[in-house]
């Protein structure tokens, strides 16, 4: 034996090295212990260390990207020592953070070159007027008018009438020393509209806001932006209250559609989001009237339904909306806890089940800003997809149901603290490493722990093809119980429920359906521009859900096409991140409405190659096993 | 004797005359009696006939213009017979008719040529859309957005969130087949505003109706306009209930300043405004809701309380007001009971004492389309003055107080059934002989009453050069009671109310003053451009107040430069007709816009030589009686 030697980089003396020998071999030697949460089978990329120099042979790269193989990495668990070397073990949580949200991108910074002068259509400038006199008896209103003409070029201005009875008393009060904040497009000759006017002293020790809203079936999320500099000062997330009244689009229209059903459903989503705005408010010390501005991103029905406007039309045939683009509305009439007479922005929908949340999502995905085929997908409580570039933009809805969200699963659950986001499965003793979520006793599964969980059981040969469980595994994990066979992924003693966490047979049928119906989606979207799925250069990944998908697990259960790593991008949530850059930039907004107009919507009920689609996905990963290569492979490495 | 012989239109024998016999000797002869008011001084103009042929001398034709005469007209009472003539004698009615109304320009006809496609704002369009369906999933707005678009060229429509809420009900409850009623304000690329969506079915059986208003201190005036034909349908007027808090608009600001003052003044005259609109609602069978715009006129201090807006700074040196140009407002925030979603166009004002009734009172007296020097007067509780052409415009207010509407005067009362509106007293017997309105016994004296009742006074020696009552008169009807020296117009007997109706020393003061202030501002107004009284080509009297006036008398008490009597005119109520047009054309309402920007306010209180100018006026007809040479010749006459 021997030959050669390791040098770690948090040890001081060197080991010896026999020839064959892993990583993990010879880093245990040193007293280093590399955690691999898979077992040393190559699939979950924990065990990445950085080799320095020398010379080292990877056996499997499936969970590195080009960018770490350029970098250096390599999974311990995988790697043969073939000559000195010298290895850098990074701690746990950096390359947890390496393989998780170092690769999204960075969702609130300011985009470059911000200048609220050019780009913000909500204003405020400091205006010192000269007062009244007998020389100038000029009405109040004029000499506002007039000052901010001076100051801005603006040349109409639109008010309501409560905003001119207090005027006077402001003007004078103020020793006519005021802030007036207004909202106008930048249209040459368009009519700007009045928001504010006060004291200016008032305004110099408050920066003017902005809200970025998301609205999602499941979780609406809200921004606090200071519009003057583009600063995000506060963000969070909020289960929306509609919950209570069903978990899905539809079962909130069919509440929504009955008696008052409308106005509870309003009430509670309004109640959400502003209970989210005054927490920010009270976390920042912002008053809530210095936000002016406020932008929405959200699926259409999450939008009528916030806006009080009946959605009926949405579910049933032929699934209209009752509006698509918005005009810019009032806070008040909308009801948001901002300045009364802040403006509201919903941005444009494309079709009933194809939102705003997409327009916004395609803007911060770039889809346009490319020539590249692009796959934009945002899956949450539904599954919408995006195919094209610079060029053209086609668009379908799948109607994927909440499993991916944790719902209608047996211990589904939401991506919160105690959820199961990520499991590894030993081929020889089947039994579980799961990652949690928080790091605490598990209490149930979210959708990326299922997607995480199926994929492995499939590569392992506890489920086949069809999704049947094999109960003739020699494992207690197996079984059969009153509700079908299931495997059970955390024990009653593990759990912070005190009850066995199970994936049930009926469980995964509900995730190949869903799965099934968003690969089918890619599918006819690429047919009808006659385009390979293979041929696609980016797949970007957007929605809450996406933030903590794994990749070449979903591509394990055939829900993502089986395409290169490095092809693949999370954006976390585009939707709330599209209504940002809106909020901020008028050029933005301008983008989100030509996005929405030039989108084409395919109606997949009406579309004849769906069905088919649909049924030939209802497999692990695929009835055509050759449409997914590196599944293929990695049965065969299994087997 | 004789010689000639007089034949009259009625009577079929022709009666001999003697030489130098009066007209009225020989009708009387032939059976005719001719009535004559004042006494046959030749100063009501009652008597009035035609000379169809033959030889006469007019002693006097001070009641009969250029017109009058070119026409053949004779004063009967004033007109020696000197050769065989043929006469015919009108009826009173038509003569009373020709000396007033006849002179009124015809307020509510509709302008020539007036398109409502090219002029109007506000337009109602039929849309027959196809349903949505399966390969036209677009939605409900943009369905109507795109076949409004197609029919209009509108390219850009805002509506309110509540618009939007009913929109998906009425297009399916329609059949698709609706109409749409919307405001643009006809600029290029400007945003229309809806104002309603409705079934076509509804839409067919309804005019699109419109409002002007004018809001005066004591009288409100509305007509109810087909926006389609430009057709006034009703015509109405009602007393301001204002009122009740205030004569003036002094006292109103003093009281709207206080408390909740404000409110109440607003809902006091909103009351009288929609209890007139609902009377003309129910008159014309047209529901309310077909009321798509309103349009008001009315001084600074009415339109502010109307709307809400505190009115104290109108009334505090530097005298400004809030807002001069009013957003275009919705008929809801006003409280204006025509659809909710109506638009109000409130009219531009000057200043704090030029208000919209003066803006729209020029555009309707076509001040700006003549280039003769042009005095256009509005006399209602303040005297606004206007002098101009179509190049230049300058313009004061008076505080004339509210004497010329009956307020501050003993027997005092507005122009309505049972007012004195006209006075002719006999030069021997001081016998007065009264015109009352509506032919009743009467109740009081009106404004025109009055200027007509002291400009007899004086030429009657009743009263002097500085108003004093000449006590030692051979009659009964002058004498001294506790409110001091006073005159009876009508003795309990003949009146209405049982009472002696007179006038006082002090209602003389009174009327002094206000018909000063106005003199006072015309010789401002004049010297400020320059320009000679004597050389102003025409007098435009506009106002209710105008309309009863008689323009000899108001030049007998030097409320009226002395000039021809062919160059004044009566408008009546310029102000509801300058609105009427402005409803009906966006060009008369863009007009109106350049008027109040163009018009330079000349602040009398601040003016130097206002105050002497005023001190001059305040005798009968005035300190220098060269200025009133007619007045000067009839009291040489009556001497």
């Amino acid at each position: 034996m021997a030959g050669y030697t390791a040098k770690f980089d948090t040890v001081t003396e060197a080991v010896m090295v026999s020839a064959g020998e892993l990583v993990v071999e010879v880093a245990d030697r040193a007293g280093i212990e590399i955690h691999q949460p898979c077992g040393g089978q190559g699939r979950c990329g924990r065990c990445a260390v950085r080799i320095e120099s020398g010379r080292v042979r990877r056996r499997s790269v499936l969970r590195l990207s080009q960018a770490d193989l350029d970098a250096g990495y390599a999974l311990a668990c995988q790697t043969v020592v073939e000559g000195d070397v010298s290895i850098v073990v990074p701690p746990p949580e950096r390359i947890q953070r390496r393989l998780t949200t170092d690769h999204i991108a960075p969702e609130s910074v300011v985009p470059e070159g911000y200048d609220p002068e050019k780009a913000q259509t909500v204003r405020r400038v400091l205006l010192s007027l000269s007062p009244p006199s007998m020389d100038d008896q000029t009405d109040d209103w004029g000499r506002v008018a007039m000052a901010l003409r001076r100051a801005t070029g603006v040349d109409r201005l639109e008010a309501s009438l409560e905003q001119i009875w207090h005027l006077g008393g402001i003007l004078r009060s103020s020793d006519w020393q005021i802030a007036v904040t207004f909202v106008a497009g930048g249209t040459e000759g368009e009519t700007a509209r009045l928001i504010r006017v006060q004291p200016a002293t008032e305004a110099e020790n408050e920066p003017l806001c902005g809200l970025a809203i998301d609205i999602g079936t499941t979780t609406v999320t809200i921004w606090l932006v200071d519009l003057t500099t583009g600063r995000v000062l506060h963000q969070a997330s909020e289960y929306n209250q509609q919950i209570t009244r069903g978990e899905d689009v539809i079962s909130r229209i069919i509440y929504g559609s009955k008696g008052a059903g409308g106005d509870d459903l309003r009430a509670l989503v309004l109640e959400t989001i502003n209970g989210l705005v005054e927490a920010a408010c009270r976390r920042t010390g912002i008053d809530h009237r210095a936000i002016a501005k406020a932008t929405i991103g959200g699926n259409s029905t999450m939008m009528h339904l916030l806006l009080g406007v009946p959605p009926e039309s949405i579910r049933l045939e032929p699934f209209v909306t009752a509006i698509n683009n918005w005009p810019l509305l009032r806070a008040e009439e909308v009801g948001i806890a901002m300045h009364a007479d802040g403006v509201v922005d919903a941005l444009p929908g494309v079709a009933s089940y194809v939102g705003a949340d997409i327009t916004a999502g395609v803007l911060a995905a770039g889809l346009r800003s490319t020539p590249d085929t692009t796959l934009f997908i945002d899956v949450g409580t539904n599954g919408e997809i995006v195919l094209g570039s610079s060029e053209w933009l086609v668009t379908c809805a799948c109607s994927a149901g909440p499993a991916f969200e944790g719902a209608g699963i047996l211990h589904g659950m939401r991506a919160d603290k105690g959820a199961i986001e990520e499991v590894w499965i030993d081929g020889n003793t089947y039994e579980p490493t799961c990652r949690v979520i928080g790091n605490v006793p598990p209490r149930g599964i979210c959708g990326s722990g299922l997607i995480s969980l199926v994929a492995e059981m499939f590569v392992t040969g506890i489920v086949d093809k069809g999704g049947h469980i094999n109960l003739t595994l020699e494992t207690p994990r197996v079984r059969r119980s009153v509700k079908g066979a299931e495997y059970v992924v955390a024990w009653a003693d593990e759990a912070e429920t005190d009850q066995d966490i199970v994936i049930t047979r009926v469980d995964i049928d509900n995730l190949l359906r869903a799965k099934a119906a968003i690969y089918a989606g890619f599918n006819v979207l690429a047919d009808v521009v006659s385009v390979g799925l293979e041929s696609v250069q980016k797949v970007l990944i957007g929605g809450s859900f996406g933030k903590y998908i794994n990749v070449e697990k979903a591509v394990g259960i055939g829900l993502l096409p089986d395409l290169p790593w490095e092809r693949f991008d999370y954006l976390g949530n585009t939707s709330v991140r599209g209504a940002y850059l809106a909020l901020l930039d008028r050029e933005a907004r301008a983008e989100i409405a030509r996005i929405a107009a030039s989108m084409i919507y395919i109606e997949l009920s009406a579309d004849n190659t769906f069905y088919e689609a649909f049924t030939s996905a209802m497999f692990l990963p695929h009835t055509d096993l050759s449409r997914f290569p590196s599944v293929a492979a990695a049965m065969t490495n299994e087997g």
